[in-house]
């Protein structure tokens, strides 16, 4: 079995907040080792989390995810002279407690459901926030009629898609009631994590392809019900390339012009979101700042050339916002060696369940053994979920010092897209989720019980005994 | 765009209960085309149902399931003198209704988790089923203290996977409340799909290795409140192969064997699951009688040369007895050409959240239009998901007449892993499910709504304006 070298884990992953972006850190900002040598969040000790919340469990740092927050507003005022407005792509988890931090932070919500809708209206009213409707923007590629519907009764703004979209929306629009959109537009840029193309007519399922365009602002010409505001593109998410959003204010204010021609006075340019974070060591993302200097850069470069005047950005970060201020801690259960093979196997109490990234999209994590912060690595372990399954793999290679059932294992950098992606596989409950901040833990996520996961059965009486 | 030649679909996929086994039809076995040209399960018109229930919508054809068991119920009796159980492998669908059929037509459960324990025995007791505890095998790799003790006060056998949950069950079970166990090992046998791997030391998380077996018999034999009654193995999922459970008699028989050595008298053999499906025209797996056959003569053959007496045999099938009674029915939306890219995006109400098979394994579907089953096939389009994620196709080359929006579109083969697998992405409810039997549709799992998905959340009030 390989043994390593042993620097602890706590130099390994601990943040550096003076100098880093919390999207390029492994851990969340406030993490550190604490005097018994356990890992420390928000002031808490991950180990007695565990202990009194039991496990799985989710874990956000507040002070990380306020400071991405700040870090991206701060950025746009920085480096640009226009308005700019930042949007939180709500996909990446979705629950009150992250919408009310993301609404008090002054940012507003990128929805892609009426569950997603209902989720940031209700934390917006909480919250007492005036106008929340002009916080939030309806996406998606296949919006319901019901969803158009709750869009033009709740004033938000509806980010169409397709013809389909449109033609519903100027069928239920009406000028007492009309209904604020952009448009979205397949770029023809897109990015899967290091790859980047760049071609006239992107393969993908979302937006008006290019040939479609000047149809689209024909059609909207004489609909006095759509008022359209602006236009929006994504181009991938996870990506650490600059070159893609450089290219891509070109392209958005090459059709902000177009639109002129039909008489369309586009304000506002949605370029979408996309920034990566830091899964493993080796990854080096753009910091915010960056990644936001480059978006103005390239807008503002655009805009110069033709002597525009600056439209409104918007930017829409999910995973760069959430990502980096979540772990999970999990409970360490059963190990098997296999010596023949050089194989351990460290079973965990949750899994593809509640982090599906690794089954899914073959997505690496880090971990440590939250109390035994600073002991040294030893060995190199295969991380199994509890699922019966044997692609439920947390982690394929982690490096931990000595272990124990019943110790306490995180995986860093569960922020996004782990909370959101949970599923009830094998029939096993989601996991709790709370907030840390200044010593303090706060229930945000109810854990789910074995008897909540039969809430929505029925049994047809002709399956009963009498039959 | 492609044009196909026109054979309606109708005469492509609907089944031949004559001559097939359920898990060789590509739609459930009461599928047919009725006067309207629509396809009709269990005697239901698809297109109503939606009409009636809403969509994304499951849809269980009873009588392809009971199907199923009773053909494989039937083939160890016709092929096997010796005593066997059949025991659904729950994780492929776990929900009451779908338990209560199972139990009724004799079957027992599988379950790997106290979720999965709990529906399984709600079920059998709602059902009146003397001794339910007989019928329930509780499997994984890594139980949770609490879960084996749920296991002992329940009376269910445990398939114990390793060494601390043996360590634990023999702490916590006395003479008066022993426990009844079954080994787990890694047969040095694998499967995955159309490949098959034979080696000493097999690297699962599963199970115990063949270097630990011996020191196991030892250990079970010191402890008088573990009694254990037999062997286990599975060897993967969605196998075609009929060589791999050759082999595993052979390898099963000699463990039993080895285990006399140390008194123990193992009377059990479980040989796990693993048959594949067919989810398009081209799988041609072995029907299920043909599947127990193999089984059988395998432990038969391997005991004769032994002259030993016939064990037990208990098999898992999961997938094969439950995914070809599922169906999914989706509205068709949105539409996208990308005539330049010979591309046609076809929009669906669901996707990757009710059903995570394609983006999680790359698998393969067929579908049809329920309503136009009986259509001309004009071109191929790629079904694409609701949700938020580029990556989120239901099906990348469908076969279909042509369409509208509002249209029924069915996937087939369903039943196993969708709804298990099922999560709230994107905040998406879940779907509902219905039971199809007769001419009559009864209500197995009700729809979520997106007020259910806040029903978790919780906002601390230190988010809350006063703060």
């Amino acid at each position: 079995m390989p043994v390593l070298d042993s620097p602890a884990s706590a130099q390994r992953y601990l943040p550096d907040p003076e100098v880093l972006s919390p999207n390029q850190n492994l851990l969340p900002l406030t993490a550190k080792a604490n005097a018994q040598g356990h890992l420390e969040v928000g002031g808490c000790d991950v180990a007695e989390l565990v202990a009194r919340y039991g496990s799985p469990l989710y874990l956000l740092d507040e002070q990380t995810l306020r400071t991405a927050c700040q870090q991206y507003r701060t950025a746009f005022v920085d480096n640009y002279p226009g308005s700019s407005q930042v949007i939180f792509a709500s996909k990446a988890w979705s629950c009150l407690a992250v919408c009310a931090i993301i609404a008090r932070e002054g940012l507003g919500f990128d929805v892609v459901s009426s569950g997603e809708l209902l989720t940031a209206l209700t934390a917006l009213e909480q919250l007492q926030i005036p106008n929340p409707e002009a916080r939030i923007y309806f996406h998606g590629n296949n919006k319901s009629r019901q969803e158009l519907q709750s869009a033009i009764a709740t004033r938000v703004t509806v980010v169409v898609d397709n013809w389909l979209e449109l033609k519903i929306l100027a069928e239920l629009a009406t000028p007492e009631q009309p209904v604020r959109i952009m448009l979205r537009l397949t770029p023809g840029i897109e990015c899967h994590t290091h790859e980047y193309i760049r071609t006239g007519h992107l393969d993908s399922k979302f937006g008006f392809d290019p040939n479609q365009m000047r149809d689209v602002f024909q059609f909207i010409t004489e609909q006095p019900a759509l008022n359209c505001s602006g236009l929006h593109a994504h181009i991938g998410s996870q990506i650490f390339e600059q070159q893609p959003h450089q290219d891509l204010g070109e392209v958005m204010i090459g059709w902000l012009v177009a639109a002129r021609d039909y008489g369309l006075n586009i304000t506002e340019v949605n370029v979408g979101g996309g920034l990566g974070i830091r899964y493993l060591e080796a990854d080096d993302p753009p910091s915010i700042a960056e990644w936001v200097r480059t978006v103005c850069e390239s807008v503002k470069i655009a805009c110069d050339k033709r002597q525009l005047p600056l439209p409104k950005i918007i930017a829409e970060p999910g995973r760069s916002l959430v990502g980096p201020a979540g772990i999970t801690a999990y409970t360490v259960g059963s190990r098997k060696e296999i010596p023949e093979l050089d194989r351990i196997y460290l079973s965990v109490d949750g899994g593809m369940s509640d982090n599906p990234r690794p089954i899914t999209y073959q997505s690496q994590y880090r971990v440590a053994i939250a109390n035994r912060l600073t002991a040294p690595l030893i060995e190199t372990v295969t991380v199994a979920g509890k699922h019966c399954e044997s692609g439920d793999i947390v982690v394929s290679a982690a490096e931990v010092p000595k272990t124990e059932s019943g110790d306490v294992l995180i995986v860093m950098a569960t922020g996004a897209y782990n909370y959101s992606m949970a599923s009830n596989y094998n029939r096993l409950p989601r996991p709790a989720a709370l907030l840390l901040v200044e010593g303090e833990s706060h229930l945000i996520l109810q854990r789910e019980t074995d008897a909540d996961l039969l809430r929505y059965d029925c049994l047809p009486s002709r399956l009963l005994p009498a039959n």
